[in-house]
């Protein structure tokens, strides 16, 4: 892929814990925000439950409609983690043991302590490439462009740094936030006509509630500053007319 | 429907800001929570952004493959929000102004203020049944089996309630949590015997970390306490044998 042309991505949360309400999941946004800092769009995120078949059947949808799949949770040691073996099946492959993940796995513990449970961790696709884990030894694996990553957020949060240069995307998407004193219905029109005409740029416009204050926050983004640039500038223009203070915002 | 059999939704978060990574989204775990307090299980929760056609597209299928289905997002007064036009679409119905929710803003705002951004927020698709908002006035709306609903955490939560006797639930999927002092590894073959043993009930394994000390919290679900409660026993048995503390958790 070169760079400049747009790259996507997919997410895909594995876990009944998400489903059920009982776990909020954060790691969308922690892996949205890292793909758009190396211009990554990520167009679609999926949460699943533990199951096999639907499991499979969205793999290999999502491989197909993106250029990336990120797949977070279901890797550890326990009966309810099925990621791996699924992975296998969607591809095609045999569900093997990894010998790399096993000498790493064998280092890492002391003598005695790689047991049973914890060898599960490393049954993998075939020939799947090692995605390293700084904190708690048990990696996450490549296969194509399928990447899986564990469910826990900060475990997940230290990997991602090691993948920085297996991912190409292109441009950086860029964006540029205004927080105004106002509320979406005051501004609807003008923004409304900043849009049609800056169609290449995303204009978001999200109301916020903040020490007591009703506010809006208008994002926007693109892979070019200049056209941010320009947008906020007309932007602002409608904002001075109608005499909206800006304001700070957390 | 008829009560006891297993009713399911699909939850689908409408915007661009939750695929950026801006915003953390919290709505799914809040209609999560409470669909299951009333016997519905969510299998399926996706994240698209704000374009028409992936819309009516995912809300085309979801409708179909689950018996109710909740949007959150693109509601509100501006050029983004662009559910209600896309759900008309989907359904093949008219896109217009609703009298019944028309009266109700027409009442809610001050004198002069029911101005044309917010009188966008009053068309829906033509007999859509409204879902009242206690908090902003502006109301969402139901078509057949979906929900619509805002983006904004604290007015969505406020109109659930509102909701509870329009959806028809199987039993309340009922749960416990036991949280030990151990690390997956250590119960993993243990817990796939009970699971094995009792292929009705849902049991996930999910490690923590709180106050420097790593645990694992089991939680069994199901809509049978008496399953649940055979499974606890069986758990606390092993539990037991293996001398494993049961800890407090947040």
């Amino acid at each position: 892929m070169n760079k400049n042309t747009k790259v996507n991505a997919a997410i895909l949360i594995i876990g009944n814990e998400i489903l059920s309400g009982r776990t909020q999941d954060t790691n969308t946004s922690t892996i949205a925000l890292w793909l758009n800092s190396i211009g990554v769009t990520v167009k679609e995120v999926r949460v699943i439950p533990d199951i096999e078949n639907v499991i499979i059947d969205t793999i290999n949808i999502l491989r197909k409609s993106s250029n990336y799949v990120f797949t977070t949770g279901g890797i550890g040691p326990t009966h309810d983690d099925i990621t791996a073996e699924s992975i296998s099946k969607a591809f095609g492959l045999k569900y093997e043991i990894h010998k790399e993940a096993f000498k790493i796995l064998e280092t890492y513990y002391k003598h005695g302590e790689f047991n049973e449970g914890r060898q599960k961790m490393v049954w993998m696709p075939e020939n799947s490439k090692l995605i390293l884990n700084p904190t708690s030894g048990a990696p996450g694996f490549n296969v194509e462009n399928v990447f899986c990553l564990p469910g826990v957020p900060s475990i997940l949060k230290s990997m991602l740094g090691g993948l920085t240069n297996e991912i190409v995307g292109g441009d950086p998407i860029l964006s540029n936030t205004i927080n105004l004193r106002t509320v979406e219905s005051e501004i609807a029109k003008s923004l409304t006509e900043v849009q049609d005409k800056n169609k290449e740029v995303e204009i978001g416009s999200y109301p916020f509630f903040q020490a007591g204050k009703l506010g809006v926050s208008i994002v926007i983004r693109s892979e070019s500053q200049s056209k941010i640039d320009l947008c906020n500038s007309e932007i602002l223009e409608f904002v001075n007319k109608k005499n909206i203070e800006i304001v700070n915002k957390n």
